[in-house]
């Protein structure tokens, strides 16, 4: 089989099983319209630890031993462990992950790490060179907005397309394909549409989402009708209306089959959110709680997962640079295997 | 054929070749023994832009250009662009790289990232996901010290553990394979050696090497006998001092066949650089212009490069984390095709 299908795009030979995805959460993910489906929602933001960076470590931490619990795969059986998260040096991934003793990739693809991790899991399954591998992501509200933005004790106000870093981790494991499998990627190329506006990643990512899903549907010879859902990471509803509009100029309408998971995490009208929910644990959490859930108990059985980042540093936007966007697209279907 | 072999090392079906590998360096670099061997020595370390951090994308974008010609492989036939520096965000690698419009995975494993990318890049191809993958790595004095350490204005005394940083970025492009080609990697795990000062980095990754040597030993049933030269990445004299002992404590002498990129590039008497050099550059463009070179002469046949990472964040470290390493094996043989 040629796995190579156009310029961005593999197929797999065969489908590389998700055989389980966990979710951590913080309280305010806890009180929106997913708590109830996450596997874990933490009271304490800091995770009883002293500083917001190590929170987030713990975030990882417990999201690596809940995936690996609900998949039944022991820690030392990951052939390779995958993560990546906002924070300076991944410093996130790295000392929640540390002590699992395990061949490590760090990744950096800011809020699009969990697309960028299960794409290259993919095609090392695939490929023959692992049987288990377990990807993460993470982020933290407090951790996001001392780095990028301002410190929290600055008070300053929101404007209206920012969005609400989510506070949570996700794990997600690959291996046997059974139900809900990986079946091919597609590559997301840097976008730059001049956005400076680092409280409006929306814009930033919009970009990056339209080049990936359009070069997907050219590469595979497909359209929107070949999935149940299109699901965006954290475009939130700023990014949703660009990219409906850049889609349709693209020729494509999507706007039926389209999902964003910035959108789903939290109730605009009550929880003071903006223009959404954004952080590498956004689209991976609300995949790994709903949309998994949703493909498992048979309710859709094709996605495009299109987890979204925006390229920044505090330095970058500092020095006056533009964001550029990416976007990794995840082909996600309902599999049946012999015996089931 | 078994790709998988033992716990972290895979061995490829087909060896995935070095097309070609680019190095660009800053002065210093240029005034070191490698001078002369350099494919170009910038005369301006801030390349004419009027920022480090800018100055450091125009090394990426420089890399990759010259690797791309030295290939003969135009920009646009690259499956993949895989990348990694030392910048927060990796800022170096995406404000180089983003008027590529290639697919893009981006890493982050400190200093180790060439040897990260390489594996990465390696599995892709020889998994049949793609033709043509460019690799690269960059770091730079000045950005890495502002970010780590003290402000240079501050003029702070470097202690004799310290490493130089430096100024440069690698590119190497896999693809068909001729004379010196991957042939498998050993991917690290994180080992904590509990070293805290961010100033004998050596010290925090001479546990990895040895960790990932050793492993890549037992994986592969090789001992150092299998291998011409053993190349770290940057461990400097301090780290190498720590490695050849730890090796000893697990049964390989590995003395007579240890070399270090960081020992290679500096001159210890003439240049103040202390320890050696290091950073991601250091392994890439020594690799680049000295080790691949030797290899294509014929006077080096087989290689493990291992390069290595010291993975901490300048919050980490006030945080008193202390400072784990990670090292990414490679192995690299030259091979005679057919028509040779």
């Amino acid at each position: 089989m040629q796995k190579r299908c156009g310029a961005q795009t593999v197929l797999f030979a065969n489908p590389v099983g998700i055989m389980a995805a966990a979710s951590i959460v913080g309280p305010k993910e806890g009180e929106g319209p997913l708590g109830a489906k996450f596997d874990r929602v933490e009271k304490d933001p800091m995770l009883g630890v002293e500083s917001w960076e190590k929170a987030e470590s713990e975030l990882v931490k417990a999201a690596a031993k809940a995936a690996a619990e609900k998949a039944r795969v022991a820690m030392d059986d990951f052939d390779y462990i995958i993560a990546g998260d906002l924070m300076n040096q991944s410093t996130g991934s790295i000392f929640g992950l540390r002590e699992t003793m395990r061949p490590y990739l760090g990744i950096f693809g800011a809020c699009s790490a969990i697309g960028e991790g299960m794409s290259i899991g993919g095609m090392l399954i695939d490929g023959g060179f692992a049987s288990k591998v377990l990807c993460l992501a993470s982020s933290h509200f407090c951790s996001a907005e001392k780095q990028f933005r301002f410190p929290l004790e600055f008070g300053s106000q929101r404007p209206p397309t920012s969005s609400w870093t989510v506070t949570g981790a996700a794990g997600v494991v690959l291996g046997a394909a059974a139900g809900p499998s990986v079946m091919g990627c597609t590559t997301g190329k840097m976008i730059d549409m001049g956005v400076k506006d680092a409280h409006n990643m929306g814009a930033a990512m919009a970009g990056a989402a339209a080049d990936t899903i359009a070069a997907h549907f050219e590469d595979a010879s497909r359209t929107a009708d070949y999935y149940d859902l299109i699901i965006t990471g954290d475009l939130g509803y700023v990014g949703q209306e660009l990219l409906l509009e850049l889609m349709k100029k693209k020729g494509h309408d999507i706007a039926h089959k389209h999902r964003d998971c910035g959108i789903e995490i939290f109730d605009r009208n009550t929880q003071d959110t903006h223009s959404g929910g954004s952080g590498c644990a956004c689209s991976g959490v609300v995949f790994a709680a709903f949309f998994l859930e949703r493909m498992k108990s048979g309710e859709i059985g094709r996605i495009l997962f299109v987890p979204t980042g925006a390229l920044m540093s505090p330095v970058s936007v500092q020095q006056g640079e533009s964001i550029p966007g990416i976007a990794h697209a995840v082909v996600i279907e309902n599999v049946r295997t012999c015996g089931q």
